[in-house]
C-alpha cells in the first residue's frame, strides 16, 4: 500500500477502532476522503489555498454536514464558518472548538481537516445522544491558517479576534499578484467589512482544538493522546554578518574576515543554547544565504535565519537574548559586524491546568496512553489563546510527517481523539 | 574617492608612472575602463561570465585592439582568442602570453583583464619599436578561468591543451539549467568541435602571465613586482549532508538530524585544519546551499563546497584527506550521511628558474623592488604549466582585495608590470 492518503489505507485500520457511542469511524473515513479529494495533487497530496474554488468546495461540504446535524451556519467577514450547538443557558460564554480548512502546497489530508471533523463529530455525538450542555458549544472552521497563498498565516483566527485590518488585505498578494482583498471579492466576500464586530474574549469561555502532532513523540512512545501543555511562540530572527570578500587562494587563514565561518560558529551555538535553558525550548537555523556564494571566494556577507520557540515567555525571552548576544560576541571576536532583525515575535500560550486535566481524565477514562507535550508549531489555538483559555489535543503522526502527501494518522487514533474531544468539550461546557 | 574602480581613480596616479618607451599609461587606463564597463554591477564591480553577451562585447573590444596593432585574430573551438606576432624564425616553438577575460560574480576590473592587456601592450610596444624577436610571440585570451557560471574553471586553458571533452560541456550547467554546450551554441560556437586539434606542448616554448597578486604581501613590503615561484593547486570538494527534513517547532533538539548544524560543525573544522598542516595551506567554504531553505524547516540536505590549496603536493594531499575524514566523522556522529565529490584536483606547478631569473633581471633593470612569492590562486598558467615551462608576474593588489568591486591596482604598478612583461617575453623569445 502506498504511503500517501487513501480511504482504503484508512479503513485497513477500521477493525482496530474502539467503539464509542455515536462516533462512527466509517463516517470519519468517508469525510476525510471527501475532503482530501478537493485539491488533490498528482503526488496524492492536497493543495487547498484560501479563497479558491477548492476552499469553497470544502466549505460547502462542511455546511452540508452542519445542516444535516440540525445546526445553522453563519460566516464572518473573513469567511470563517460558525455553527452553534445551543446550551441550556444561552447567556453564558461559549466553548468554542474547531481548526482550519486550508493546506500548504502539496500538503496532507489531516492537518486542519481532522481538527474540524473532530470538533464537528464530537458535537454531532452529543446531539445524537441528546446530551445538552450548560454552555453553548460553537464549532468554527478557520480560513487560511497556513498562510501559503498570501504569506499571512493564522489569518482566520486573527481576523475573528479583530487583529486583521483592511490594510493587510491590500498588502499581501499571491504569486500571480492577486491581493487578499481581490481574492475575497472573487469569493463573494466583502473585504471592507474585515475587522467589524470581532469576537469579544468575554463571550468565549474556552477554546479547544484537535490537531495531528506533526512530530514523532507519540508514535515513538506508542501513545495515542498528546496533552498540549503550551503552544510555543515562534520568534524569527535574521542575523546578517558582514566581513570581507577575499580570494580563497591568496588570503592566509589568519588574515580573513570570513562570514561563513562566523555564521557556522553561530549556528553551532544556536544549536546548543535551547538545551542550556529549557528542555521544551528549540532553536533552528533552516535558512541561510551566502554572498556572493562562490567556491573560491571568502564570503563577505552571510545571512542566517533563526527560528526560536518555547512555551514560557521568560525562557523564550532568555533564549532570544542569548542568541542575540552570541551573534554579537562571535562577530566581535572575528572582526565582523552583524545586523539583527526580529520581524516575528509571537508570545507563547500556556494551556490552563484545568483543560490539561480534562484531557488527561478523558484519556484515562478511555484507557488511552497519553503524554504531556509542547506544541512547537503555531496553530489557531495560539491566537485565540492570547485572549481566552485554550487547549489542544494531539493525535499521532505516522513517522512524524506533515505538510507532505505522506502525512497520515491511523483511523483508530483519529477516533480516540474525537472521543477525548467530546469528553473535554462536555466538561468545559458544563463548568 | 570611492574605493571601487574608476578611470578617475586610476588616472590620479598617472604622474607617478615611470616612462617606458611605447607603453602609454593613459591607453591602459582607457582600456581597463572600457572593459570594466562591460558587465558593471550596481556595486561598481564586474560580472562577466563565459558565453554571455558581456563576454562577447569584451572579446570584440580585444579583437578591435588586436586588429589596430596589425595582427590577425584566430579563435579555437572553446572561444579562446589568439593573435600571433611573427618572429624571425616562424618554425620555432612560440612564446605564449595572456590571461582570462571572465570574472567572478560582482568581481573586479583587474583579475584577468590586466593580464590580457599587459601581454597585448608588451607586444604592441615591440611592434611600435620595430623589435622583431626570433621566436613568434602568441597572445592568448582564455575564456572561463573563474568557472563561476558552470562550476568548471580554468576551462579555456584546459580546452586549449585538449583536456576538455564534449561530455564536460553537457555535464555542467548554469543556475538556470543551460549547459555549457547550449551556451556555446548561443554564442555561435560549435561545442562538438571541442577537443579537436589541441595545442601541442612541443609547439609552445614557454608561457608567461601577469596577474594581480590577490594578496597583501607586495603592498605590505612596498614592492612592485612579484616573482612567482610556484602556483598552489586547488582542490574543490562538494560535501552534501543528508539528514531529515522536520518541523522546526515540533522536533525536540535531541531528535534532530539537522544538516545545517552538521555543516556548521564541518565548516569550523575546515577553518582550523590548514593551520594544523602548513602555514601556506588554506581552505575555504565560500559556497553552500541549504534545502529546502525555510525558516521553520529543519533542513534535510545541505551542500558545502570546500576550496583547499597548498603549494606542496604532500601537504595538499594531507589537507584533503583530513577534510574528507572530518566530513565523515561529523556525519557519523550526528546520524547524517554525506556524499563527497572532488571534481577538481590540480597539482601545484613550480616555475622554472630561468623564467624567475628573467623577471628578477627585468625588475632590477627598471629599478623596481621585487619579491619571490607563491601564487595561492590557480591561474591558466597553472594548466599550461603542466605541459610547458610557465611563469607568472604579480603586481600589487590594494588591501589585497580581489574578486570584489574593491579590487584595485595603481596605474604605476600596472605599467611597471607591462615593462617587465615586455623584457621577459623578449628574452624568452630570443632564447
Amino acid at each position: 500500500m502506498s504511503n500517501v492518503f487513501s480511504k482504503e489505507r484508512l479503513l485497513q485500520d477500521v477493525e482496530k477502532c474502539k467503539a464509542y457511542p455515536a462516533i462512527d469511524p466509517k463516517v470519519l473515513a468517508n469525510r476525510l476522503d471527501e475532503l482530501a479529494a478537493i485539491g488533490k495533487t498528482s503526488d496524492g497530496g492536497v493543495t487547498r489555498f484560501v479563497y479558491t474554488d477548492e476552499e469553497k468546495q470544502a466549505k460547502e461540504l462542511f455546511k452540508k454536514w452542519i445542516g444535516e446535524a440540525g445546526l445553522t451556519v453563519t460566516e464572518d467577514p473573513a469567511g470563517n464558518i460558525f455553527a452553534r450547538y445551543e446550551g441550556t443557558d444561552s447567556n453564558l460564554p461559549v466553548v468554542m472548538t474547531g481548526s482550519h480548512i486550508d493546506s500548504v502546497p502539496n500538503g496532507g489530508a489531516f492537518d486542519g481537516p481532522l481538527g474540524c471533523l473532530s470538533s464537528l463529530m464530537a458535537i454531532e455525538a452529543m446531539i445524537q445522544q441528546k446530551e445538552k450542555p450548560k454552555r453553548s458549544i460553537e464549532f468554527v472552521i478557520f480560513v487560511n491558517e497556513e498562510g501559503s497563498r498570501f504569506k499571512n498565516g493564522i489569518f482566520g483566527s486573527r481576523a475573528m479576534m479583530g487583529e486583521v485590518d483592511y490594510e493587510e488585505l491590500e498588502a499581501h498578494h499571491d504569486d500571480v499578484g492577486v491581493t487578499v482583498a481581490e481574492a475575497m471579492r472573487q469569493q463573494g466576500l466583502t473585504p471592507e467589512n474585515i475587522g467589524e464586530n470581532p469576537r469579544k474574549p468575554e463571550d468565549i469561555y474556552a477554546f479547544l482544538e484537535l490537531h495531528i502532532e506533526q512530530g514523532k513523540q507519540l508514535e515513538l512512545n506508542e501513545e495515542t493522546i498528546g496533552i498540549v501543555t503550551g503552544i510555543a511562540g515562534p520568534s524569527w530572527h535574521t542575523f546578517t554578518f558582514y566581513g570581507e570578500t577575499d580570494h580563497a587562494g591568496n588570503t592566509p587563514m589568519h588574515m580573513r574576515k570570513d562570514t561563513v565561518a562566523g555564521a557556522a560558529e553561530f549556528i553551532l551555538e544556536v544549536e546548543k543554547l535551547p538545551r542550556q535553558i529549557n528542555e521544551t525550548a528549540v532553536a533552528t537555523v533552516g535558512k541561510m544565504y551566502v554572498y556572493p556564494n562562490g567556491t573560491n571566494v571568502i564570503a563577505g556577507k552571510t545571512a542566517v535565519n533563526v527560528d526560536a520557540r518555547d512555551i514560557h515567555t521568560d525562557t523564550l525571552s532568555e533564549l532570544n537574548e542569548r542568541i542575540v548576544a552570541k551573534a554579537h560576541e562571535i562577530a566581535e571576536k572575528r572582526g565582523l559586524t552583524v545586523h539583527h532583525e526580529n520581524p516575528t515575535n509571537i508570545p507563547p500560550v500556556p494551556v490552563p491546568e484545568n483543560i490539561q486535566t480534562y484531557i488527561k481524565e478523558a484519556a484515562i477514562h478511555h484507557d488511552l496512553p497519553y503524554r504531556h507535550l509542547v506544541s512547537g508549531a503555531g496553530h489557531d489555538a495560539m491566537i485565540v489563546g492570547k485572549y481566552v483559555p485554550a487547549g489542544m489535543i494531539f493525535v499521532p503522526s505516522v513517522n512524524g510527517k506533515s505538510h507532505s502527501p505522506e502525512e497520515f494518522t491511523y483511523l483508530s487514533d483519529c477516533v480516540d481523539g474525537i472521543a477525548v474531544m467530546k469528553d473535554v468539550l462536555w466538561k468545559l461546557a458544563n463548568e
